[in-house]
């Protein structure tokens, strides 16, 4: 593992930091590939040609030279091509004006298998495989947050979301800062609760029960919802139905019901154009590490999904110039959106 | 034209607005389709399939059944599924809680056709063409900018930005309002004017220009620089050489020089590659309409340029869930980049 010193950046103009890590770039590419633009060349990528030398298979070799245990459910291993290490020791990478300013940053990023199997996916996995990656989340949670400030667990599912190997896994990044985004959900929670003395995303959801329309299931312990503001086509956010500030904070039958409800939101995304469906996944609660010090109860655990289809299995929401340099713009309402997941069958479409 | 009303919600977990343009689901889609996940069904686009029928092309008929002009150089047309209308009276869209907030947007969508063959991209396109093309944005800008808070001239070049069609063309969407990102821009450079008495981009290219590293080409009114917080792979912008706060403010001999530097930017985007370099361009200056009548002068004008290309003509970065739910993370270095950049050669590798 390249122990390159890595850093963030700060851009001035949207307040905004942007992480610099360029031992990356030689990473093995097996994920899509676009069309070469102004020629007639085809995507040549086939997300299942590489099953027998799959570096995320049991047994695997990565392009590290090591060798993957012959797991037979999970399987975590340090990031060939991190993004954060802990390497430490260049202060010269800092300034600190207000136009130029960078960061040090360190921290461990981890690849999470989620199953031996390179053809399954969470949807399709049995309510016991669910519940062992839940179990494995809380397990990395628990050694990671005393040492890192905010520690990142998601899934780009598909290759239209940029995932680059299609083995059923998702990645753990962990750092010594609390992100951009993390910051800004925590600077508007605070501010939330000074306000009006109640957790913002517990006063949303009681708020969302009584209003109805954009509900699609609930359980016992958990909510699934389209958010007001959702930006992408389908978009949701998964609540506890109770104030839970971290993943660890969740009770055993908590996350028992989690992997139940889990089960059930993929099996209706996989089943809106009957495709495996892809998506970004990620979970947010409150920032630990020297956080843990702090008060931070005015955070709500949340697990969101950004899932890039639009009209069919090929035809994805493309986060294009107007998006990027004046707003986001999407194209169904977040109500209908929530009515075509609610009305959308319960089996998994291969089932049938 | 549908007469639909359309509005924007607000997201308060990280402070931004979404815009909801419901008539938009139903356009026509030319552009990229991705593989169906899980399946072997291939991309079936080709970009050059449809020329004879293309509804960009001189006297091309358009969904809404209207006809083009035969044009001989730009065309500007009303987008046929705009995100904005003039359609106003839905007051009862409006809502205004903490949690719950939206509200009715108003304003112009526009096509604007840089050239008559649908096989043209600017960078092929004669400084004579380019220069056209800066006439009519200059033109569209003088007579909406004195109604609407925000004119956004873009454009999405290439399949993999979301393009809907290969026709050479950009958009402006106008308005009645600021918007999340310039109003983020809006306050940053106030408070940067106000701390330090200068226009923050004014002070950040005198600084550049003296640090040398990040920029890749001068002439005597424009520089083109890899900014220090740039996090698309080849991110680039585009700065006067003096201050002006909006293109209505540039002279005619920035205009002209403009076309120049123009054409040779986009002529070493190309040969990064050997292909039609994919982007996001977006121009964006002092907010107008309303904002006339206040103090704009710390703002900077600049082009922007997003292109996703990182490896390859055909890998390139994802805007992945890293990025969506923590923080923005690039590859390459910007001084890397602007090397590259600067290396390349400045004559079209198709001309060679
Ligand atoms: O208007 P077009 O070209 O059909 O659509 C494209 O640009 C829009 C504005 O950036 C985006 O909202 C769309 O996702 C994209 O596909
Ligand atoms: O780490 P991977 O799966 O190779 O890479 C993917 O996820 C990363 C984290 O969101 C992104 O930065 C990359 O652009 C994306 O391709």
């Amino acid at each position: 593992m390249s122990k390159i010193n890595n850093f963030r950046r700060y851009n001035p103009l949207i307040d905004e930091w942007i992480i610099v890590a360029v031992n990356r770039i030689n990473r093995p590419w097996q994920g899509a590939k676009t069309e070469k633009s102004g020629s007639s060349e085809k995507n040549s990528d086939d997300v299942t040609s590489s099953i027998t030398t799959n570096p995320l298979a049991p047994g695997g070799v990565r392009s590290s030279g090591a060798k993957n245990e012959d797991y037979l459910s999970t399987f975590v291993f340090e990031n060939d091509f991190p993004s954060f290490t802990e390497f430490d020791g260049c202060a010269d990478k800092e300034e600190n004006s207000d136009l130029f300013k960078q960061q040090e940053v360190r921290g461990v990023c981890r690849v999470i298998c989620y199953h031996p199997d390179s053809q399954k996916t969470l949807a399709q996995m049995s309510l016991e495989e669910i519940r062992t990656v839940i179990n494995l989340w809380h397990q990395q949670y628990v050694e990671l947050c005393p040492k890192y400030d905010w520690v990142q667990i998601f899934e780009n599912r598909g290759a239209v979301v940029g995932c680059s190997n299609m083995h059923p896994h998702g990645q753990l990044w962990a750092s010594n800062y609390l992100p951009s985004i993390p910051q800004k959900k925590h600077d508007s929670q605070k501010k939330y609760f000074e306000k009006h003395g109640k957790v913002m995303l517990v006063d949303y959801l009681d708020q969302e029960i009584t209003k109805k329309e954009r509900i699609i299931m609930r359980n016992e312990h958990w909510t699934w919802l389209v958010p007001y503001w959702a930006f992408w086509p389908f978009e949701t956010m998964l609540l506890p139905n109770r104030h839970v500030a971290r993943f660890t904070d969740l009770m055993e039958a908590e996350k028992q019901s989690l992997s139940a409800i889990l089960r059930d939101l993929l099996i209706k995304y996989d089943n809106i154009f009957q495709c495996s469906f892809p998506y970004m996944m990620g979970w947010s609660g409150a920032p630990t590490g020297t956080y843990l010090k702090t008060d931070c109860s005015f955070w709500q655990l949340h697990l969101s999904f950004f899932p890039p289809l639009l009209r069919s299995a090929t035809v994805p929401k493309f986060l294009a110039g107007y998006e990027v340099f004046a707003e986001k713009q999407r194209d169904i309402s977040p109500e209908v959106a929530a009515a075509t997941l609610r009305e959308l069958d319960g089996v998994h479409y291969s089932c049938k």
